[in-house]
């Protein structure tokens, strides 16, 4: 195989047979293919685009990379959430429960913080004790025994992916649908998931800011789930705004707790039930989207949700004791206010910025083997069109010394934008 | 520097500023930006293109990144040089000692094989003993003793660009004109040339495949000669068929040898005397472009070139040997012959197709670090225009093994095309 001549393929806008595409992944995890050779393909796929069969075809040249979680001891379909990334985006911890304790089995194999965006992982990893290292075997005792299980990304299934990511994210190859399809989709074809809704985040805080690109890649995944036997169902909802009002590992979990409770920000509970409305009617309970959606307010209402998250913890070797005393989990202790220059109404938030700037507390990563700092963060005391009063706090901001609290509150102040006329909120769900 | 947010902003189609271009290459150069970023923004360079102000700039951080030669020594301005490569394209081989049996100092800095082209430094490293390493001293001392060298590009001139130009040979990144374009002048300037002549190749066998690219990275070269004070003069040749009869390292430099001898093939006279014809004009002996194309026919008739080439040979460490005794270049002695499948004339030669057929041979290097072998090849017994028999060979391979011998014969068989009707050569000058 002579990578050059399969770059210049796409360089020049031809398309790729399957056998070219199954060959440069192989190669590449052969380390035939250097990186160098790989990021100039990636380039070229990102500008001139990736087919429909071309994408199909790196999906499985992604899987055939390594093992394939086999599910089908349980006897059921095991329920999937992918999230495009987002700011504030706490709702797979939120959302698991309320499938499992509905009924049906909700299994993921989650990722870590990307770029602007917080990870799953990295969330739950702010509980003392809990483990995300699992085991395939225990991935699917714990399906069998308690129906939710959400772990890291195993190193065994699509590694080629791994390989890819990280390249793909310090060589400006993210923002690619194919590329992104493909990847997404391997890892729910490899973790053995039935049936997966995807969570499509659009607007300012997202990887696709505009609803063509989202609604693209939400196609392109449907397309791939269909040809390989992954039911999929996409939602696209906004991310113009941080969602919630956390924004941060531990503060995020806090967040998530509240909701199970009943007591969580209303945007966060209103993606929740859309999205179980979308998913549980893929599962083997036979409901349709109305009582999905009703069946998820009521998990959340009853208290049967909370308990199934106590459950979730436990049996990942998590401490619950943070589910009634908050103050359990460690909350970093220096703090700024960002406030309002002026009075009025809050018209918009640069949602990047606030990402980033929680990134950079020590949030995310800036090296990958950086480590996280779970107790740091901000939480949004204003979101847009809200009312504020000049002077008013719109955020506070936790982090590990004054100087750092106040640089963050100063970026995330400046994030706020604010009008005279009463702005109202973005659109949350956008299909 | 983040080297993220510059290949973002050349894959959106953003321009660079001469700072951001000095600072990337400065951070190249310096390890801080890995070869993975580079090539994934030579790839966005490539597709979305550079500007004059960035090619310029990009020129000026090559020649920056280290040492310029001074030649002012010599009291006389050096003539140089440049083909933007082709398959057989052994003119340097044979114009450099037509030059200097002239009374004009030939001075080059020379590359290696680059995609499906051969390097003229691979083919003078076919003689046994040829030196390519003379250092700055030694070139200065050459040119003054003899008024001819042609070395490898030396490590200390515009490093940048040899690190960058490896690069680009193995990620599908030679064939951009502001890429090559800088390349190429940035060479130029920091070997001290005061004249060059530019043989820009178009064809099926260029990496310009219309007269438009071509002339548009004429035109560009002779900008920045313009701009950076390099007398720069272009002539457009034909790339339709492979030049002469010979591909591959060895077998090119025994042909370049009967071009000396008056017995080589048309075409490369033709091209030869014609590049001849546009640089002794730019020397100081005084002549317009006839009178410097007859003195180089007669540097070949009168046999001073073929002189002079033998004291090229010697001055550089070379067995002049071969010169008489063709023999005593290696070359492989497995071989293949294509044959043409059907009476009539050839019509037209797949010239790309056979300049990959003998790279992969291993006349040229698949990874950067891979051995060159000299004695591969092939030579053509029959190209475009000419008659042919059913069953008569076309074409003779010369390989490590019978079964790449066939390998490559049938690939650079299936690269004739034949019709029944008398074909014309292509036009070999093209302006």
């Amino acid at each position: 195989l002579d990578a050059r001549q399969l770059i210049n393929k796409k360089r020049d806008g031809g398309e790729l047979s399957r056998q070219e595409i199954s060959g440069l992944i192989e190669a590449y995890m052969g380390h035939e293919v250097p990186d160098y050779q790989m990021s100039a393909w990636l380039m070229a796929a990102l500008i001139r685009g990736l087919s429909f069969p071309e994408t199909l075809a790196l999906t499985d040249a992604l899987v055939a990379s390594g093992d394939r979680l086999d599910l089908s001891p349980l006897g059921r379909p095991v329920m999937d959430k992918h999230s495009t990334g987002g700011v504030g985006d706490k709702v797979t911890l939120v959302l698991a429960p309320i499938v499992a304790a509905c009924g049906a089995i909700f299994g993921k194999m989650s990722g870590r913080a990307l770029g602007h965006t917080g990870g799953t992982i990295d969330k739950l990893e702010s509980i003392p004790g809990f483990r995300t290292e699992v085991g395939a075997a225990g991935f699917l005792e714990q399906l069998a025994a308690i129906g939710i299980c959400v772990a890291g990304q195993s190193p065994k299934l699509a590694p080629a992916d791994s390989r890819l990511y990280a390249l793909r994210d310090v060589t400006g190859t993210v923002e690619s649908t194919g590329l992104v399809a493909s990847s997404v989709m391997s890892k729910k074809i490899t973790a053995g998931s039935a049936a997966v809704v995807l969570d499509i985040k659009v607007g300012r805080g997202a990887f696709f800011r505009s609803r063509g690109q989202a609604s693209g890649v939400a196609h392109l995944m449907q397309k791939i789930g269909e040809a390989r036997g992954v039911r999929t169902e996409a939602v696209m909802t906004s991310m113009e705004q941080p969602l919630g009002s956390a924004v941060g590992n531990s503060l995020e979990v806090l967040e998530a707790v509240a909701a199970l409770k009943g007591n969580g920000p209303q945007d966060l509970e209103e993606v929740v039930v859309r999205l179980a409305a979308r998913l549980l009617p893929l599962s083997d309970l036979g409901w349709d989207q109305e009582q999905s959606a009703n069946a998820a307010r009521q998990a959340i209402a009853r208290g049967a949700a909370l308990k199934k998250f106590r459950q979730w913890i436990e049996a990942q070797g998590g401490d619950p004791g943070f589910i009634e005393d908050t103050g359990r989990l460690e909350i970093a202790t220096f703090t700024a206010a960002a406030s309002a220059p002026r009075g009025g109404y809050v018209s918009g938030i640069d949602t990047m910025a606030v990402g980033w700037a929680v990134q950079e507390l020590g949030a995310g990563r800036r090296r990958q083997d950086d480590p996280v700092d779970h107790g740091v963060g901000a939480v949004l005391a204003a979101k847009t069109g809200d009312p504020v009063a000049g002077g008013q706090p719109v955020a506070t901001v936790y982090a590990r010394s004054q100087s750092e609290a106040e640089v963050a509150a100063g970026k995330i102040g400046a994030a706020y934008e604010y009008s005279d006329e009463k702005a109202l909120p973005p659109p949350l769900i956008l299909e």
